[in-house]
């Protein structure tokens, strides 16, 4: 009768103990061509501001407004990017391109649709009122205003910003590298036949996926034979390339349970098992800082502990500050089986049906069962402490997918 | 008072249309480490079944049951990845390890959690039920089974399932090269301090950011001056060296609009005006088969265009089934503005507030005001034909990132 040392603890303490542990990476420059997704690490500054002079936001004629509906004398072209030195005269008017700077004396943009030049003077249709058709100095961004604070995800708006105020390098938060390895005499390479016995390491490929997915960078370690000294020098090489480490397999109860005894002398473990399910003897450990996560051998209990521990804490080390996943409310489309002992994610495929979101699981989920994670766009969170779920029943769901 | 050539239609139209050219590119063979976000382009199918043989699922000894709760003779260890020869006879008993084959004669696997070995004998503190801890051949896949069909977007759990089926390789629909490009004298380089009438081209890094959020692949090609023949040797460069083609600027209706004539004469343009805000000039062309997105000089408008219309195109060539976003109903938090002329998408932050989705737009809405898209995760479809929204209502609204 094995007992584990490890107290069982709650998948909420859990991320609690995990997001202790994890901190933002030190901030480090980075081209804007290689920024999207990571989190910037300083206050972005405008120094001049957008538009840096008055701008012509139509193509059209510059014109002034005191001059009435009169046709104007054709004064000359303001093409954009350039300076062309003129200044709009009393009774006159300047042909002007969108972007292009707003030549002095004028005070509206008369938009080509209404306005057009004939034999030299300039016919309006419309007469526009004062500063229209002009985009005055700072209308987008103030010269000295923050555009973006420290913490903010670069997408494509941001990055654009960043280009605007002149920023080709900025000072963000590195991806995370992630060194990910297997455990298991029984594991062979993908494209190796099966051997009495053998079966293909899926869980690198799928837990390096995900890394990648999270925003961080996968470094694959390959598969550590089920003996502690192929095991530590695993370790030992993820920690020297590597920011974090994942393992799988080798964490549960039997006789070849290597890798717990590794980490405890190494380094500290914070937990070894959470009542979840799949999942439970989901490992944590730091050694020198570094935070290593052992996850379970089987395809489904690695991925889902991957995505209730392993990506907030990359995300947190990314310098995220939202490191988990929406959580939303859906009605099940069908009774559902649960056990009260441990809180369970079921997979399943979720969609809008008359304005509410409903949720159909993935069919059979067992730990092996990667075919359960296929197409699923939520993680049905079904609590401790409570059975089986009825059809129509609402429950909480983690939302890891789009849903239409 | 030019008039343009080019009828206005809804940007469903033009969706239509866009989506209407945009085919899959051939399938190519890619590697499973370089798969991940593509679409399958084939069925993949399992050669074996998986598990490969009777496996243990859990940690402990392998039993026959009708032996009872009497003490076990102990007969040896039956490690994974190994043949051991072992089998299980009348009264015995052989320690076994997650994911190793049960030896013949076993029909169930006692936990360790309650059984031990004692001096040769092993103590069953419970009688587990015929089948119970063993998996049985195929439980998870079937030998012959499409475990992905064709189409399939390959995220971490589609990639373990195809390492676990030995492909190594995949036949998936490439990420599309995305050629990118801005138009304008008045455009200088990121890190260029500003001249008199010069502001910086943002446009081209965030529209290759957006390229690569999207899943395809961005070629930057710079600025092309503000005539024909810098444009059009742009052109031919891009198609040259990618599969689709974004220019930003020069399609308004300025003296200056370079894109729309070149395009007429080398290609079809299939729409050059939308009736919607911002992006009402985006120009859809194509040549010789390749799509050539010709989109407005504003920040927001590209952006705004780029998600209705190239995003749907670049996910259609990369084999994607689901090109559009979700779209959901929201709740407004504020009164909204809105010209019933043109249909227009506002950016806004949506939250779950008690339950309900609730928009808040992002202040000033000015086609140049990038910082009208930053924290945006909906843009908000504010229809044509009717005027301001209240406070309370109702609209649709396209989800562009993650609500909390």
């Amino acid at each position: 009768m094995t007992k584990s040392a490890y107290a069982m603890i709650t998948v909420e303490e859990a991320l609690r103990m995990v997001l202790a542990q994890a901190q933002p990476l030190p901030p480090a420059r980075v081209k804007l061509a290689d920024a999207l997704g990571l989190a910037l690490a300083e206050d972005a500054l405008a120094q001049d501001p957008m538009p840096p002079f008055p701008s012509a936001g139509v193509d059209g004629f510059a014109i002034r407004v005191e001059d009435g509906r009169a046709p104007r004398a054709f004064q000359g072209e303001q093409m954009a990017g350039v300076v062309s030195g003129l200044r709009v005269a009393p009774g006159g008017a300047v042909r002007i391109t969108t972007g292009a700077p707003v030549p002095p004396g004028a005070d509206a943009i008369v938009m080509v649709e209404v306005a057009e030049e004939v034999n030299g003077q300039v016919i309006l249709r419309h007469l526009p009122g004062a500063g229209d058709g002009i985009r005055p100095v700072g209308q987008d961004i103030r010269a000295g205003e923050v555009v973006l604070s420290r913490g903010t995800p670069l997408g494509a708006a941001e990055i654009g910003l960043l280009a605007t105020i002149g920023k080709g390098e900025v000072l963000a938060h590195p991806r995370p590298r992630v060194a990910v390895f297997s455990t298991g005499d029984e594991l062979v390479e993908v494209e190796t036949a099966l051997a009495p016995g053998k079966i293909r390491d899926s869980n690198r490929h799928a837990l390096m996926a995900a890394v990648r997915a999270s925003g961080a960078e996968p470094l694959s370690l390959g598969v550590a034979r089920d003996n502690p000294a192929d095991v530590e020098a695993k370790i030992d090489e993820a920690l020297a390339a590597a920011d974090a480490v994942i393992s799988s397999g080798g964490v549960s109860m039997g006789k070849l349970d290597l890798v717990k005894p590794l980490l405890e002398r190494r380094g500290t473990i914070h937990f070894g098992r959470v009542v979840m399910k799949p999942g439970k003897p989901v490992t944590f450990a730091t050694i020198g800082g570094k935070p290593l996560f052992a996850l379970p051998g089987f395809p489904v209990s690695s991925l889902v502990s991957f995505e209730l521990f392993v990506r907030p804490a990359l995300r947190r080390m990314a310098g995220h500050q939202q490191v988990t996943r929406p959580r939303i409310r859906v009605a099940l489309a069908h009774d559902v089986q649960h056990d009260a002992a441990r809180t369970e994610f079921q997979r399943a495929v979720a969609a809008y049906e008359d304005g509410q979101v409903v949720a159909r699981t993935t069919g059979f989920q067992g730990s092996g069962r990667l075919l359960s994670l296929v197409g699923a766009n939520v993680l049905l969170v079904l609590s401790a402490g409570r059975g089986d779920f009825a059809k129509g029943e609402t429950v909480e769901a983690l939302v890891v997918g789009e849903i239409y």
